[in-house]
């Protein structure tokens, strides 16, 4: 069939453009040097604007259009491609150009708009942009499906499939069995191992550590690597090019070894995706939730656990052997756990984390049904907080305005993030009735696990829906009461 | 003029596919793991094809002929803008088109073939290829000028201007006036300084100490950065971004010490040209003889001179305090000019250097005018390096296949690597008529220096042709004498 060879052939056009974005946008984060700013951002603008000119090319379009016409004389893998390209085109062509370009301009704008309004601790500087933005979103949504509710369709954008009929459920879960535990705890949070953590550790130390950390967690060295950045992250190309980085605080050793960790979850779904696809729509992680589960996983559930510290702290002990003085395996274990109710959620511990998305998920909600105005957000975000964790911030800076997501458009994002850790419970469960997972990070076998996953989840790439691959994984569909049973599980017994 | 704004155009859009291939190469080669590989050649080959497809469309040769035939009207630089553009066309378009993709397979396998032929030791093997590749460049440069010497015409694609009658003129005054003191020098030398050479120098220490090299050269850290690679080189993308690496090895000091600053010549150079030629052809240094006499320059009469060690040596002695133990700077300036009869050109010192040059000139020469074939070049090889520097390989793998160069259809680019160090020589007296050369090395004031050759040289990228450059910085034409001068002056204290 003539179509599917013209829809290779623009796929992998549009993979040429791609790799050069990526590798650029990598070299951007990781090393190129300051003044080459403007020039990059005028370079890559160009870059990105053939790119999207191919992606919305009328040849395109009409070419998908054919596949979709027979989508019945096409293979299952097919199928699904073409059903997903079908999808990211309407979600673009029906938006009217110029409402695209100006939204486009808005948010770059938005992107400088916030930063100065978070810099200066003024929200009414960011609220006009931040009103524009959800009108945008809630129109655009409409374009695509004027008979669905706006959100289900920004939801959709970042886990295929979750509508918000789904994510109350799972937050409402989370209000009713876990915030009252969570506040319980956090009561009982102390300062015990401040020292422990916030101690000197010389940087290249860190770096050993991290570098032994690939090598214990089977991280293909010869397909990958690690290098640092502001803000810790994970680019691919291909499964034989997947990159990671992590940052080192001389003063916080936990922020590289668990940005290593989480980073190396990403990483390793990356790498054990299969290279069949890599020519097609469906190379990759299936969503930002499963991808999430996957760095959630690595850095909790293994990176967290006791069997981890009992494994590793002899190697910790090698490299900081001043800094571990008078401390056990056991320490290590409850600092890396340590709770605390804080303002915001990048510094949040895995138990308080789902409270600053639960926040985010409710304040999403009421601005698409329009039961809360941008103006009051303020107010809202600070009464949210302080009823989910006892803390109120002092200014909006470290309230409303902490977060970049809503400048660049991204509504609909911030859930994933707590559905990524439920999820993980739920994997977490499903794993333990096959594995022992202990015993195997003890036995410094966790290419065991990173197998398992593999064939479970990895290797399928985007093929699978997020839905498909949590029963194929688990047998069940997805129920947030693991997650609730899990943190329980672990925080009773660490607190006692 | 509408084709001026069409030409334009072209030219941005050529230069973000040029920005996007140099930063992958530079990923390539600095840093990207192995299993990339495949992937990579795939991607970047499929941007490369755009590239050349914009360079040759038939929209951009139409707009460049309108310009040509419009010279007059166009400002200087524009005028030298549409001739290159004009020539680079010439070189290609004439070409028949299946000639032209045959060529490009035969380049690509023969490199392959080279390697292995290399390795093996095997000349036989490769002749084939090399044949081939003489016949088609010298095909080449009759379509495009098809009344000049072919040589000529591959001599000008790698220094504009330059013939075979000069290059005769250079390489018999070298080899009247040097080479017999190139011989006299090698029968003194010596392995007084073996020791200082190749005892064992901690990588780590190494990286500071060409870090401490950026910083006095005045390299602009903002603008670029320094990294490791096999073979160590500069490649920029705007004088905002300039990046080159250099390579350390244990145990031999000098050679992470001069290529870090012969590439720091390459660097200065890039970075001291006018942004205003960022969008243009005009960007970037003029030629390889030019810009290897910037290298040159930098290594040789810069960090190869007394006042150099004088200056640096303290520095070298705080970071190897046990090998420096016993030396002074003196010893440190003769150790770095160890002067020694060597079979291998990368690994040839300054003195010598010239004469594996000369070789390969003459070889090349022969091959264009018919009066050696490509069988013969063995026993050729081995007769001329015995002849200039008293020295015979034992296999061919030490002589005619040691260099990639030809098996790329290289040929004409090797006596720019001897020109630019003659350049260098003569920018060199030029300049101290006007500046205290070893004064401003001890004042730690090389920024000076930069800024002389940014004023006389840098500033004007490829706006200028190497001819009207070197009368412009030395007040007269290029002249070989001076180099002679320089080498024997140099040597001739050192060796007594």
């Amino acid at each position: 069939m003539e179509a599917i060879k013209k829809f290779r052939e623009m796929i992998k056009k549009m993979k040429a453009y791609q790799y050069a974005l990526t590798i650029i946008g990598w070299d951007s984060n990781t090393e190129a040097p300051r003044n080459s700013f403007e020039r990059r951002s005028e370079m890559s603008g160009y870059l990105s604007k053939e790119l999207f000119a191919l992606r919305t090319s009328e040849k395109y379009q009409e070419t998908v259009k054919v596949l979709y016409a027979n989508l019945e004389d096409l293979d299952d893998l097919l199928q699904r491609e073409v059903k997903k390209a079908k999808k990211e085109l309407d979600k673009i062509v029906n938006i009217p150009e110029d409402e695209y370009v100006d939204y486009m301009k808005l948010i770059t704008h938005s992107q400088i708009v916030w930063e100065d309004a978070k810099e200066n601790n003024d929200y009414q500087a960011f609220k006009g942009n931040l009103k524009k933005i959800v009108e945008y979103n809630k129109k655009f949504a409409l374009y695509y499906d004027s008979d669905s509710n706006p959100y289900d369709t920004m939801l959709d954008d970042y886990e295929e499939g979750m509508t918000s009929k789904e994510y109350d459920h799972f937050f409402n879960t989370l209000k009713r069995d876990l915030v009252p535990f969570v506040k319980d705890i956090v009561r009982k949070s102390n300062h015990q191992y401040d020292e422990l953590r916030s101690q000197s550790y010389p940087k290249e130390k860190q770096r050993e550590f991290s570098q032994y950390l690939l090598d214990e967690f089977a991280f293909d060295k010869k397909s990958g690597l690690l290098k640092e950045s502001v803000h810790p992250f994970t680019w691919n190309t291909s499964p034989e090019d997947v990159r990671l980085t992590t940052k080192y605080m001389e003063n916080y050793i936990f922020s590289s070894i668990y940005s290593t960790i989480h980073e190396l979850g990403h990483a390793t779904y990356e790498q054990q995706v299969s290279t069949d696809f890599d020519d097609t729509l469906l190379n990759g992680g299936t969503s930002m939730g499963i991808h999430e589960s996957q760095s959630r996983f690595y850095e909790n559930n293994i990176g967290r656990s006791l069997a981890f510290w009992q494994t590793h702290f002899k190697k910790f002990q090698e490299l900081f052997p001043e800094q571990s003085q008078g401390y056990t395996a056991l320490d290590m274990f409850k600092a890396s756990n340590h709770v605390e109710a804080s303002l915001i959620r990048i510094e949040a511990d895995e138990l308080t984390y789902p409270m600053h998305i639960m926040l985010r998920y409710d304040i999403e909600h009421m601005l698409m049904d329009g039961s809360v105005d941008v103006d009051e957000l303020p107010k809202v975000w600070n009464d949210l907080i302080e009823e989910y964790l006892g803390v109120r911030p002092k200014n909006d800076s470290e309230g409303v305005l902490q977060d970049v997501h809503w400048s660049g458009g991204m509504l609909g994002y911030f859930p994933t993030y707590a559905l990524g850790s439920a999820y993980s419970a739920q994997i977490y469960y499903a794993m333990k009735k096959e594995l022992d997972i202990d015993q195997l990070i003890k036995d410094h076998n966790i290419q065991k696990i990173n197998l398992w996953l593999k064939d479970k989840i990895h290797k399928y790439g985007s093929s699978k829906t997020p839905k498909e691959l949590m029963e194929m994984v688990s047998g069940q569909k997805f129920n947030p009461s693991y997650y609730v049973r899990y943190l329980k599980e672990k925080y009773s017994k660490i607190y006692n």
